[in-house]
């Protein structure tokens, strides 16, 4: 009887191992939903087909294979890359003498161009993994499609033990899936904390475990310029906070490249005409000097200081950033630059005397005039150097007029005087593709399980016709690093964008259950701890031996994993011995 | 001209870099409150003068000694310890040849008792950095003040670069020092998520740096028990998340060592009647079975669990708690045991029909009569095995009555119906020793700056007799790990709880401006992320070349600081170059 007790124990015990499990707040409410099956993915794909029939996998035989992967490097690579994603447990190298072996994945893609990933790409895909066969297949129309495939390949494995043997199991499944939006973007502030290359690398590797296809660099702002620029040396010399807290222009190349790699676009934007004080310690022309009465250079408490936001009245200004621009759109590869143009504070322009002048002069009669001068000849730049363009919504919410090929990024959130969703409507109306981030200001931390609020928030959920909503083209988490830096932004920023990853990808029909998909949520965090990605909880509860050594921002070395498995193996070993003899 | 500019921008650079340096939000705000020097300690002492007068240390030659080293551990590791803390940035080895040298510091205590920390200890120090000698001098009464003037001797050293050179420079100081409070507590719980070890001995490290003094290990609770007993393996064999999952007796002996070498007290908590679930795996009939009309083990969503908290009417719930709590004295040295006894809810005794037997037969007639019933027998058991002991407020909120020597911590935060002042007052009015938690619950996050909240916070701030007041013996910051795991507990503790440490620490009078800590607060930050623990920003800005390099949890390795150094040098001499010729 003792004998059966232990060895009951012991099973439990394996199941509590191989399994994360996310747990109650207090035992009078227990967790509402349905528990996922292990190799639940995330986001949910529009159509998913699971069988009870499981195959098994060998990891030194598996075949992950493509008959593009001489081809195409974003191919090869991905090839290489889930191969160690998806044999990413400590494990039995055999396979499961209880179930048939699935042998290999084939991806075929139809057509092989090999670029850069941009705006409306196809990443449809079908992924068939028949219990009849030994063979799987992913086909997608691009490569963007083979990669969002492999992602979810490489969920729906799982690991199970079975008579002391770890083994890698899969689910015979099908599915076709495709994105509900092709803008599904995250946004990082590098200006107020210089984020270190090697956190925003690992963060570009959470981004593809969540289908996440857009990194909005806000590289500058007032506080510092991190950029180096060939043409400008003196904007880092001065801007940056330190010579050490620099992204020199190979870092960027390398981020880029990464990002090509896993099908993420990156958009840099260089935020004008405010949030620009960092431009004007080597550059003081560029700025408006403010004045109080006749006395320039006056800060003014809460109002304005000494001198900021750019001189809209000088040639000098718009050349500068036709330059710069020009060197950015050599560096970075994106169709896309983001022209920022959010929080253009009056006070400053109206007090100088050169810009009154200067606005008689142009016959501009409000300062909505004037921005609307700037806007409109900085938009004229960046088109005449082949940028398309992306601005936030400020201009537009006081009646400045923009062309109709600019993105709109709509950031406010509702208080008592808006509604975020009205804006979004207004927007669109006036024939303006949106990205929506109003509900997804990752920085807005508070207690609790905020990731709820971001899952229930949609993008169109505003009243409006089907092709005013067909103008909103997707959305952003956006991360503002005032209080965040290389300390705790992985762990604030994961798994909490994962939540909007889930909005923008899946059918909303699909995921309107907060309930259930807190427990794919949880698997999916604990699946990205296991890959060095320290994304934190969203309750009580615990993954598996990896969160022992999944160290923020450190890759977990499977070493350690190892040893810790191991380990733990002993003691259940141990166990499982006392209850057998 | 130009030349000159450079110049000014490569001294500039030089600021920068040798020191941190945390930002406005916006520009029109600059940040008000007055700059500290480099090197001013955090929490702020009771006494200090600091003059002009600056000395150079050598890395190499400095004599940090003690009499008593041979004697006693304490002394031995701590001048070993602080050694590296104090020479912890990449420098010359030569002293700059603009000071005058400090040769040594020499620490003497007149009682050389070197056991375990305890309430009451006498911290009392003074430390004095002549001018005109090249030998300083600590002495303390006690090994506890020793160590706490050891901490802000390694706080007072800074560095500053001279033509290229990185010097270790301290001002001529005179501290007389000593404590606010003696009880200077940190709160972890450990069963909602398992913290790892390291993690919890990292943390023991920072709450030197800030003169805490006594880590309150909330170990077990309704998700887990991770406590490894000998008496009862079964305890974590079926209550430990997962055989990873739990503290060997051996860790818990190596957490309570290095403690005791930084004078850090541990204080288990076995939290008991409630918050016992993860106790009913392996023993269930030390719960009550909650019924639903006749039916036992019947949950009741939002009310009841199908069985929960102890149940007080069988003497083996008594023994049980008696051997446990035997054991754990034996393992933890420290004279106090927390007991819990929080949010003891009702309705499941109140359900149970053996229960409502009990109370007839006590003639117990209220539930907070069977409440009274418990905590003293429990309080009795411990006092009976030599234990002092402290609980939460809970009790004496519904009138039980516990022994007066009880020391209660009230940790009920403000609302509508409650002042937390008030709590305090109550409590200290029935002769209870105090220790405030309320405005302290660091595991509630919110949006920004909110240390400022937790350092305007004074736990004596209640209407009473002095008499009263000097009843509130301590306070203490708790972190409950529902949402808090080891990949963001120690960048969400600190630098949050270093605002509490200054004011369980220091005078409120000297203490009374945020606007003039936040500069101190930063700087220590910074000194923390310079010694390895991941502490997050309270604003824009930057720490030095180690803040790119100190990944969270993971100590710092002093080599990639060196090449980051050498690299950012090697900038700097180029503009340098530039400039001259």
């Amino acid at each position: 009887m003792n004998c059966i007790m232990l060895f009951i124990v012991y099973l439990l015990t394996f199941i509590h191992f191989s399994y994360c499990e996310v747990k109650y707040i207090e035992i009078k409410a227990p967790l509402k939903g349905e528990r996922s099956d292990p190799g639940s993915p995330w986001p949910l794909p529009r159509s998913w087909t699971r069988t009870i029939a499981t195959l098994t996998l060998a990891p030194d035989t598996f075949e992950l294979k493509s008959a593009h992967s001489k081809d195409c490097d974003i191919i090869e690579q991905a090839l290489l890359r889930y191969r160690g994603l998806i044999f990413d447990q400590p494990s039995s190298t055999k396979i499961s003498p209880n179930h048939r072996e699935l042998e290999s994945m084939r991806v075929t893609i139809s057509d092989t161009s090999c670029g850069y990933p941009k705006l409306g790409d196809d990443e449809h895909y079908t992924l068939s993994i028949p219990s009849y066969s030994h063979g799987a297949t992913i086909k997608a129309k691009t490569v963007w499609g083979a990669l969002r495939a492999l992602e979810t390949f490489s969920q729906l494995v799982f690991t199970k033990n079975q008579d002391g043997h770890n083994y890698y199991l899969i689910n015979a499944t099908t599915i076709e899936d495709w994105p509900r939006f092709s803008y599904r973007g995250l946004h990082i502030d590098t200006a107020r904390h210089f984020i270190p290359v090697n956190i925003l690398l690992k963060n570009l590797e959470a981004m593809a475990y969540n289908k996440l296809n857009v990194f909005h660099w806000h590289i500058s702002d007032d506080q510092s310029f991190p950029l180096e620029s060939k043409l400008f040396p003196n904007l880092t010399q001065t801007g940056a906070y330190s010579p050490a807290h620099i992204y020199r222009q190979s870092d960027v190349r390398r981020i880029i490249s990464e990002a090509r790699l896993r099908g993420i676009r990156v958009i840099p934007e260089i935020d004008t005409p405010g949030h620009t004080q960092s431009f004007g310690k080597a550059f003081p022309k560029l700025l408006t000097a403010c004045y109080v009465g006749d006395e320039p250079f006056q800060a003014k408490y809460n109002v304005h200081g000494e001198a900021e936001i750019l001189n809209p009245s000088r040639n000098y200004t718009y050349q500068f950033f036709k330059d710069l621009f020009t060197e950015i759109r050599g560096l970075f590869r994106d169709e896309y630059i983001h022209l920022g143009m959010d929080e253009v504070y009056p006070e400053c322009w109206e007090s100088n005397p050169e810009i009154r002048e200067f606005m008689n002069l142009q016959n501009l009669r409000t300062m909505t005039e004037l921005e609307q001068y700037y806007a409109r000849r900085t938009i004229a730049t960046a088109k005449q150097i082949g940028y398309k363009y992306m601005i936030w919504q400020d201009p537009l919410d006081k009646g400045v007029q923009v062309s109709n090929d600019t993105i709109v990024q709509v950031w406010k959130s509702s208080d008592e005087k808006r509604n975020w969703q009205d804006d979004v409507r207004s927007i669109a109306r006036k024939r303006h593709q949106v990205i929506v981030s109003s509900c997804w200001y990752l920085n807005k931390i508070s207690y609790g399980p905020d990731w709820i609020e971001y899952y229930k928030c949609d993008p169109r959920s505003f009243e409006g016709s089907l092709d005013e909503k067909e103008y909103v083209i997707g959305g952003e988490a956006c991360m503002w690093t005032e209080y965040v830096d290389q300390t705790n932004i992985l762990s604030r920023i994961w798994p909490r964008a994962s939540a909007v990853a889930e909005r923008l990808w899946s059918h909303p029909r699909d995921t309107n259950s907060t309930d259930d998909a807190q427990f794919r949520l949880d698997e999916h965090r604990c699946r990205m701890l296991r890959r060095g990605i320290p994304a934190q909880p969203i309750g009580p509860g615990f993954c598996g031996p990896y969160d022992l050594t999944s160290n923020a921002n450190s890759i977990i070395s499977s070493q350690n994993q190892l040893i810790v498995l191991m380990c733990s193996l002993l003691v259940i070993t141990r166990i499982n011995f006392r209850a057998i003899f």
